[in-house]
């Protein structure tokens, strides 16, 4: 790749896109574009202190801002986008965490409707220190202090989806968008397949890091400074959301309930195992069932997200998408230089 | 602990229980005993080639045969019984899987019941070296062979149930049983809440590896030598099967949907947390929502298992069961020495 | 047939079955037997006041108190026992229902495990007027009552489980069991599977009205005098329980989550349709897809039931069970004579 | 109400509206205007004999055409939209059903995806008899031949939904849509919370007769000629479609799993008895718990349909939406005297 385009966006208060779908777009961009981004965090940077109640400062359904979309050029359903996150940096010292009423996955919700009262409203803040990695928990019922790894990921990230629709951006589904997995973290390509054209690609939901399956709905919700390269594989079909990482290929399945989530990313593995390691579906079934992992990434947004993983080191000889991302990950090394 | 007592128990072909509660124990061990058992594959041993299909080889409901049950003096409702798993070695240089008609993830089945025909029945023959601690994939629709790293766990273990009930070896609840977790490997302890008197422990089901999910419905089904130790904890109530490993502590939870086999798995460690570690429930709630793992055990089984986990190094001051299983793991290196 | 046996049953306390399976027989009856059994209600008559709490005054696990287990002479694995309810009458003026902590579907549960608390317990005492054939709702928190007209049917009934195993009266499962269907009313003739030689067939769970999913959990709970005849099919198989009424015939599926009940309720009509009516099972597919009601049954239990029913006059000519509902109708309009 | 306004709207084929929200209005109405609509079949015509299969003949997503939307002048979020159904008849004298590959109750699909091929496309051609009121089924296999009674109804009916988002004409969810229950037929009422300035009211999806649960995913498919009155009750809110029948009141809930489905509908209907007719929530929760009918509505579209029931006769005085139903009937009688 000669000399990338870097396109920097840092959208002022009005500029956010809400939405997957809908939106009009901010840029154009050619494939190989890098994009050096800011994010917001999901509470649109509202929840600041303890005191900041969601219910109370936040303003529905002005949840999950996203960066873009942006208009990837010569995008045609069909196709697949390819996202490289080569960095994903906290861009503030501190991120905050909340209980929300009638959200998360150890309460009763607006769907999993009951009769009690919703849990207590709570808000945690969590200190980063971005010198040594870590972000400290700090309980709210006792003096307990304690240091997590920084582990920076996007919880959101998606193109404009099928069928005419327009989605919220706290929805996870087959066009990618809310699928809160820490498997989305620097260094690892997401496959998006194209519905419309252009694809209308946006990110955000930054999270300094986050517990599998996301029990309390909320992870550690950080504004991010993200860089990303964009490409576009021509006439590549991606069902659902796809993930390359240096060991491992991934598939994600979005649904309710959790059980569909899993078959949808165990069977959409199966078939691209099938696809470009020469392996029956039965083999791979087979192969994926001893070999597989399957990390829940939330069990708590619309759409339930389950990811379906397998190391490469155990797969025959195969390189999916023609090495894309090894190539990415070249260039990401000589950005990052 | 003084000098351990051992039990070896090598049933012969009559001799295995079928069945979580009323099958008569075996024998009446003490607590502290180790046991040295031999336990038979799921299929009673009976699947030894790649013609051997289990529609006709198998005699239903004669399957995952349980080694024991062990009746513990002095267990009565209301305590828990320790299992250490010392070692759990293959007993054979083989190990088989199958598909099984309308069981696995990735069929429809008797209760998601549709009009389809089932998957073709195919059985996958693995070799083991346990020089090398591998395990060798053969596909059957290539000549592709691959070879894993073995991971040899127990497929089932449990007590017998509350309620009254008798379930099947096939089945995971409460009472632990076929929970088909890659987590019930050597070096860790379990948990689990007695319901009747004496307990009556039993395990089964060795694998030689499995998958997260265990998606096919069966894993790499294998004959094994294990040795346990067998403890006992007075007043103590485990309401599921937990899990203690070097690193981390776990929760297991059995049901369906998956959703509330995440719910109960997450719920139970949020309470584990708030009796053994001096947290809040909401702060433990806030704690593992972002320090938890959520690998899936089984999504085939009559109920689907979820495990949550967390890391002991990131939790505050505290030992669970005043220690036992780092007691357990100093025996244990004694009698492996 | 001629004078039938009549066999009366009014067990003493200590008398009852309280698990499917795993209960010596009560009796042994031939084919053509006529019961008339006392069943107590699903509390074991303990709530007899606004007073008295689930939690406190019963003794679990002793719920939903079984009237048998019978032993049907000839019956065997692959033969079906047919019970035809002649009458279902109220044993006393009044019936009882309950919240119960953390059971029903408008609360967080066991297994929908949350961190709220449960429902407060409240008990509702409903004075039946037989002669009017009404039950009064009294409500607690205001002063509204109203008559609702009885329709008096069994929760339960039900044979011992396959698989060697033996499930809580609670538990709904191909088995039969804890249905909490409304169809189960007098006049319908319930077919049930035989796992076990002789059946061990038994009943309770008297309902003087239930609506459609059992919200609450808890229907009106009210002791019963029904008198049923027994009736073995010799070498008719019958997957899961299903029902003939002089208007309809009926399959259930008890099964997690909801969508699984209905499927395998659905599925088994069809099946049923294609072995007795001529339809292919495509053809039976769509003219249920047009025809059916699917009222639910319970959505509270261990696990859900599911009804599906189709009119007999929209059914091409054909009779099941060689015209064994109509016979009995007859018999019974002798007895009640 | 004075004269009524009358609108007679019958698209043209580039005319229908494919999704809720997103597409403009195709007349704004005053409160109080009747409509008399022509409503296409959910194929957009192009099912017409049993060799025009779906996955051949139809152009997707353009499935499921509506007729509208309009834009109610002084709807507002925070208002009710009411929709009464003065009369739905088939606009020709045929209908089709069939079934759709990876669609349907009884049929694996995309989200509860498994390995197995799609079963067999077959279409079914209903004879409409007008005059008799009657539709008949042509098996495909046999030459068996069933009259049943017509009960024309509307798959769908709804508004624009919340949170920015645009929604496939087959998705129900709360703001209506695709809700699939034969409860939606000539002489109800139907409520809709409106989500955004002029509601963008808009129907289809018209059935000859369907049954509940839908189970192949289609019901008898039929081009309707509808008349509605629509007014607008300000100022009150109805969080999920609510339906008033001059026997019932009704309330629907739409989600995934089932149960979900069911508890929304319950939970709505006893909130709706707790707002309009003095009870208590836990007084509503008994009564409806006793009282209360369950029928499926769709158990195959992307979220599942549950509806919940209870007949007015049965409840303390009191009238929803200041006799609102009652005064629509009578404006519908003169209509069509």
């Amino acid at each position: 790749m000669s000399d990338p385009r870097i396109l920097t966006v840092r959208p002022e208060p009005g500029e956010y896109a809400w939405t997957f779908g809908g939106s009009a777009p901010v840029a154009r961009i050619t494939p190989g574009t890098v994009l050096d981004l800011f994010t917001e965090d999901c509470f649109a940077g509202r929840v600041r202190s303890t005191r900041d109640f969601v219910s109370e400062v936040c303003d529905f359904p002005f949840l999950n801002p996203q960066t873009g979309p942006f208009h990837v050029e010569g995008a045609e359903p069909g196709d697949t986008v390819a996202v490289h996150f080569v960095s994903i940096e906290p861009a503030r010292d501190w991120a905050a965490s909340t209980t929300v009423p009638l959200f998360g996955a150890l309460t009763s919700t607006h769907t999993t409707a009951t009769l009690q009262p919703p849990l207590p409203e709570v808000v945690w803040m969590w200190q980063l220190d971005r010198e040594r990695g870590t972000c400290r928990f700090t309980a709210r019922d006792s003096d307990i202090e304690i240091d997590l790894p920084m582990d920076p990921m996007h919880g959101t990230v998606g193109v404009a989806p099928a069928n005419l629709e327009v989605r919220s951006a706290l929805v996870p589904d087959a066009h990618g968008g809310n699928m809160d997995t820490p498997e989305m973290r620097s260094g690892v390509t997401c496959y998006l397949g194209v519905n419309v054209e252009g694809a209308l690609l946006s990110l955000g939901d930054g999270h300094a890091r986050q517990g599998e399956g996301e029990t309390c709905g909320v992870a550690v919700e950080c504004a991010m400074n993200t860089v990303v390269i964009v490409e576009l594989l021509k006439g590549v079909q991606t069902p659902w959301p796809r993930i390359e990482s240096d060991t491992h290929i991934m598939s994600t399945g979005s649904a309710r309930p959790l059980e569909d989530a899993f078959r949808i990313s165990q069977l959409d593995l199966v078939q691209w195992l099938a696809r470009d390691y020469g392996l029956s579906e039965l083999d791979a079934y087979q192969l994926l069932s001893q070999a597989g992992e399957a990390p829940l990434a939330n069990v708590c947004d619309t759409n339930y997200t389950s990811v379906a993983k397998i190391r490469k080191e155990w797969l025959p000889a195969g390189e999916p998408h023609r090495g894309l991302h090894r190539h990415l990950r070249e260039t990401a090394a000589v950005l990052t230089r």
